[in-house]
């Protein structure tokens, strides 16, 4: 069988990434990176940590450049947070006739805010014979399929929290001007009125996810977002926090089932959380028959655990019958320490 | 669509819990339990703890008399823990063209111990247009699907542990008899040897499992059994054990591959872990890229896991084309809120 083909959209942080494990992998080629602007024309070795050495070069170019019939198996997404932006990009690689693999947190469970375009997306899918999914840490597992996955072991489950209190340390800036690290309560406030800071992006995806996948039906979900002020000052490599400022951003989310809380997301995210005492960790708690009390201390790191969930879900797409899927409707995800080949149905492959 | 029919096979402790399960659901119906020797004849609801109330009554037969063609969507088989000593059952079963979950430890991945009779009941299956799965809670999700789960938010593995600790106390005299709760150190040895004592069944499943679904070829697994002897006196509802006898017993499960170790189970099972210390609890530990380091803890008790995690297959198995499947192969379990019938899709259902 010839090697899994890859194709990268965007070769930011995650793509970036998701180029630099592809190529410890076996039995799998980056066979095409997309960018824009000034990255057109330049190698993709440019843009990552791994040397080039002899391996042969790839070019970045435009989509219409690199993404044609029969160029790849699947293409790995990774230019947007919102299923609306990501749109055009992600029909325009199903009319290609090949797999996606979205890192959108929108995308983990586009039926939750874009139901119009997540039928689309399917029947698109379907019409050309692929498969799509948008994965990722976080909308894609911690807050929601690991929850699911518990739930299994349950005979009744009354109430859930999901809690993943994270450091942004290890984050660049666009994620400290994201998430409002440094500046006052009041500009604090300001930024969420004004839609500036986005904080996390991801609780209407994680609460739908798994409401529906147990057979809840909710019917309102909200959320809030507060900063997490800090009594000390606070230094990490791209944050700087003085006391009294914002160290990070809390953001809860609420998912109501016939009038009643039954769905709790809680994440409070900072820069240097150990400073204050604050231990990191992935937290699932159910109350039902019986309960579940599950920690991950320290949490999985977001940027790692992101580009692994992609990268790992490359063979599950691509087996996948065409349509629009989402991560409670295939097999779990798993790393890939074999020859990613063997994981791949003859008849599924695109580059035979 | 007409409820999920369902026939129980073995009312036991797992059949029995399933059985006062499934009459909790919405969507489902239990159209028939297979017993054996003076149970025939008898009600279902002598052996369960739900009373019937004004529930149409399920009268005990035979195999032959229960099962057949159109009878059922599925049979819950809780009557072995080993694939060899299940086989004509399951194969029985199959034949009348209905599907299969079975609580037999070996069947949750019987390509482990018995790859010839698996490669059978996936071929047997086939021909009749219905499928199976093997599941539980350990082997089936703590010890593994869960294992497998947490690697998928890894880039690279190098070295699983998986941990399960707990109690005994809930079980009753049969385990207790099985796990040689109470005897003496020498009277343990002894019945390692002559393989009285079965302990756990289920390492060579689980660790296959792991192996296969991240790609590392497993040449070799050992396995140990020690008492756990108490230096207190500890009793428990079924057992007891004098300070000096063993009060459980620890067992730990070895993968190599390419002649390195590389998946630890290690599994200490005992009666009144808390009056020793001991706080019991479910492991997963990688060393890997992340590490993952999490823990359930108390652990999910092994009876009630059973149950949901059988029942909660149910419309996975249905909804799976033709063949053997193990948890790996299918989306996760997740518990039953709704009616069973939203999860079924109206092509597999058998009982129209
Ligand atoms: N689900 C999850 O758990 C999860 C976790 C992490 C990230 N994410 C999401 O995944 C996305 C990528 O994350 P990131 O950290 O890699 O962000 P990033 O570092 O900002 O990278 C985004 C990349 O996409 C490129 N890009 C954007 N639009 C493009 C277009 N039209 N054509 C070509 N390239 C385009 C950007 O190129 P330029 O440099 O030219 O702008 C940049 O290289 C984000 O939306 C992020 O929120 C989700
Ligand atoms: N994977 C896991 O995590 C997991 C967890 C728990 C249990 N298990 C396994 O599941 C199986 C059932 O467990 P359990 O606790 O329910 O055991 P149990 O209480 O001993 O029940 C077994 C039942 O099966 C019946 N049975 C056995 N052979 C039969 C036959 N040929 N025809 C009809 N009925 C038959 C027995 O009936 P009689 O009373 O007539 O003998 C009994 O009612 C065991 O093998 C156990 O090891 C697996």
């Amino acid at each position: 069988m010839e090697n899994v083909k890859v194709i990268i959209w965007g070769l930011g942080a995650m793509g970036g990434g998701m180029a630099d494990l592809l190529l410890k992998k076996k039995g799998v080629d980056i066979v095409g990176a997309v960018g824009r602007g000034s990255k057109i024309g330049k190698s993709m070795y440019d843009y990552i940590k791994t040397e080039r050495g002899d391996r042969p070069d790839v070019i970045i170019g435009s989509p219409e450049d690199v993404i044609k019939k029969g160029a790849a198996d699947v293409v790995l997404t990774c230019t947007d947070s919102f299923t609306k932006t990501a749109f055009d990009r992600l029909k325009f690689v199903l009319e290609q006739g090949i797999n996606v693999v979205s890192s959108a947190e929108e995308m983990a469970y586009p039926m939750a805010q874009e139901p119009e375009l997540a039928k689309q997306l399917d029947e698109i899918a379907k019409a050309n014979g692929v498969s799509i999914i948008g994965t990722g840490i976080n909308p894609g597992l911690i807050m929601d399929l690991l929850v699911v996955t518990m739930t299994g072991c349950c005979e009744e489950v009354e109430h859930i929290v999901s809690r993943r209190v994270n450091s942004l340390s290890p984050f660049g800036p666009a994620v400290m001007v994201e998430q409002g690290i440094g500046i006052t309560e009041q500009e604090f406030i300001d930024g969420v009125k004004s839609g500036h800071l986005s904080g996390h992006v991801g609780f209407h995806e994680s609460i739908s996810m798994i409401a529906d996948a147990i057979g809840w039906k909710v019917e309102k979900i909200t959320q809030t977002m507060e900063p997490i002020l800090t009594d000390v000052d606070r230094k990490s490599p791209y944050g700087f926090a003085k006391a009294g400022n914002a160290a990070g951003c809390a953001m809860k989310g609420y998912g109501y089932v016939d009038g009643e809380l039954k769905i709790e997301m809680d994440h409070p995210q900072q820069i240097e959380p150990e400073q204050v005492g604050v231990q990191t960790g992935d937290y699932v708690i159910i109350k039902g028959t019986p309960n579940i009390n599950m920690v991950n201390s320290p949490e999985v790191p977001g940027g790692i655990g992101t580009i692994a969930m992609c990268v790992n879900m490359i063979p599950h797409i691509i087996n996948a019958r065409p349509g629009l899927y989402t991560m409670i409707d295939l097999p779990v995800p798993r790393v890939i320490m074999g020859d990613m080949r063997d994981l791949i149905h003859p008849e599924a492959k695109i580059v035979k």
